[in-house]
């Protein structure tokens, strides 16, 4: 079968005919209809992340997905063949108690292995093979923004643990008597384009940054969800110094995330979702003025990362909330489908403008393009 | 009536002869027994922070406490003359749906005072006036530790805080099957050793580091009570690369917590409660890596300040149960008391080896020493 495979450390990813995953006991085998292309992509395809499986000789890239069902194991009674299914990404260490009780997404032991990323095969190929527990099953009706999905969960994930951390107090933000709770989104790539789309689904008043002015396609979207775009090219100072409840970070950036905590209100809540490189020198930082402002504000700073099933099954209703409410919201979110066979020229060359990137896989089984 | 000021921002304390203050309606009049000295009074001593009230050409330092009510006003019914008290310290803005419900210590105005520190007059004099909610009482078999009450009660904040970040998620940490939780606490000034009692009796594996080797009072405290000590002098290497659930920051250092952050055990909480001094210049800081650990470890940063009466309560329940656990183990931490002209002194120029300064005011009514 074709797969797009890498060999970290190595850079450079290519489009190879690798051997079909074999059966396993349980599996149910997977036809790959089409992937999205992240930043964590380009990385591992520039050799700064990424580990093979132990003892192959290479990783198949890729963990945004969505699939047909091709072959189920006798006795399955949840899935059929032509079923659309998107696999989750984590799998558990098998030791601690949080990959005990299916949140390996909190697995103590960094153990865990994540398809297309640490470790176990992705799903840029034709096929794969997983067990069903794995495989959120996705309504033909959604078909259109399905490969959205895992990269919501991190939003599902973020958003929700961002909320218990706010909720650590009462009263909680967003009381009747003072209006609603206000976010700032950093970034406005797919992860900080959805955390709009879910911020505004659940009430808050939503600002929107990036450095990449207001003619964007992102930025118009922004607006016609009733969220607020600011252009920060020039600083932070652009946003006339308002505080938020809660901000998502999601660009990823070594500059920004602690010149974030100055924009948070007081009891506000930042929460990191971006992963930035590791290796980078040391930056500048007044240490002390902001740790004052951490404490003096009751303030908090939050990581998130990777996303449990849950979070892809709540997901899946928001992306059907997003289009119900916004007709084109998130499948507006899919700037370009390509062939699979583009893809290490697309890993190695973001495409300006773009939201996100899909690869084509089975093309007779894709949904329509816009 | 004697008390001792201070005119921020300009540095130095002096003890002085000023009007009592005057009866104002539903007031309480309290004597003044003791007081504790922290690092926030030498602050403000030395002109780093603190405002007189409005309009007032001095502040009255002092905002840990304890006292002996005096006088109440007519229809008084929880309070009665001889009672102990300790005050507490923060007074709402008035304005804030925090404030409203008595949890002024989530202000989100900024527009609060504080009593020996932000507009409002201490507690380091004969006597002061208050309104009863704002005083908790203290049973008589508690005289001798409650001026830690205040202190404690910042403690409790912020273990709260902590425990409710670490709860974000199921399971929580101190599972039977994999023991109890495991604790570091930086820095064993009073707050820290509070923090280490209060964190033993919640049944955390404690670790509790300073810079001061293992002859100190503290030390020998820490592990009379079941806690571990480790110096720190040659920095956190010397903690062998062990991780924790829950940090508690209690050394108002800046260039220990992001160091602290790479201790913290995946899912960890690390809790501020230390207030650096503003205008440090910038520190040299790995500020992509710090980020890294964030979030790939589902890690989390908290600031806690101040406390609630709810904070203050609960401390006087444990006050008790440390020494009912362990005798003396709280009011070990008071290594000294000194009468109250000598607080300009002490305020400028910290006792090598003391944990706890406590003022005398009221000589007579004060519990023996120890």
């Amino acid at each position: 079968m074709r797969a797009v495979v890498v060999e970290p450390p190595s850079p450079g990813a290519s489009v190879r005919d690798v051997p079909a995953p074999p059966d396993v006991p349980g599996g149910v085998r997977v036809s790959v209809v089409e992937c999205g292309v992240c930043g964590t992509d380009r990385d591992i395809a520039g050799g700064k992340y990424g580990r093979a499986p132990a003892g192959a000789p290479y990783l198949i890239l890729g963990h945004e997905n969505l699939g047909r069902v091709a072959k189920v194991p006798a006795g399955e009674r949840t899935l059929a063949p032509g079923d659309l299914v998107v696999a989750t990404v984590r799998r558990g260490c098998g030791r601690c108690r949080f990959c005990a009780v299916d949140r390996s997404d909190f697995c103590e032991t960094g153990l865990y292995t994540e398809r297309g990323i640490l470790g176990a095969p992705g799903y840029w190929a034709d096929e794969y093979v997983e067990r069903p527990e794995y495989l959120v099953p996705v309504p033909t009706g959604q078909a259109g923004t399905a490969v959205l999905l895992e990269p919501l969960s991190v939003v599902e994930k973020a958003i929700a643990q961002g909320e218990a951390v706010l909720r650590r107090k009462e009263p909680t933000p967003g009381h009747p008597a003072t209006g609603p709770a206000s976010a700032l989104v950093a970034g406005t790539g797919a992860v900080g384009m959805l955390a709009v789309l879910a911020l505004r689904t659940r009430g808050y008043a939503v600002t929107a940054v990036d450095r990449h002015g207001d003619a964007t396609a992102a930025a118009a979207l922004v607006q016609r969800v009733g969220a607020e775009h600011v252009d920060v090219a020039a600083g932070l100072a652009s946003l006339d110094g308002r505080e938020f409840d809660l901000i998502v970070e999601a660009a990823g950036s070594t500059a920004l995330p602690f010149a974030l905590v100055d924009r948070l209100g007081r009891n506000g809540v930042l929460v990191l979702t971006g992963i930035p490189p590791s290796g980078l020198p040391p930056a500048p930082l007044a240490e002390g003025d902001l740790l004052r402002e951490v404490v003096l504000g009751n303030r908090a700073i939050v990581g998130s990362v990777n996303a449990s099933r849950d979070d892809f099954e709540a997901g899946l209703r928001d992306l059907a909330t997003f289009e119900a409410r916004w007709p084109g919201s998130a499948s507006g979110l899919i700037t370009e489908r390509r062939p699979l066979e583009e893809a290490p020229a697309i890993v190695a060359d973001r495409a300006p403008g773009s939201i996100k990137t899909v690869l084509t896989v089975a093309a007779s089984a894709s949904p329509p393009a816009r």
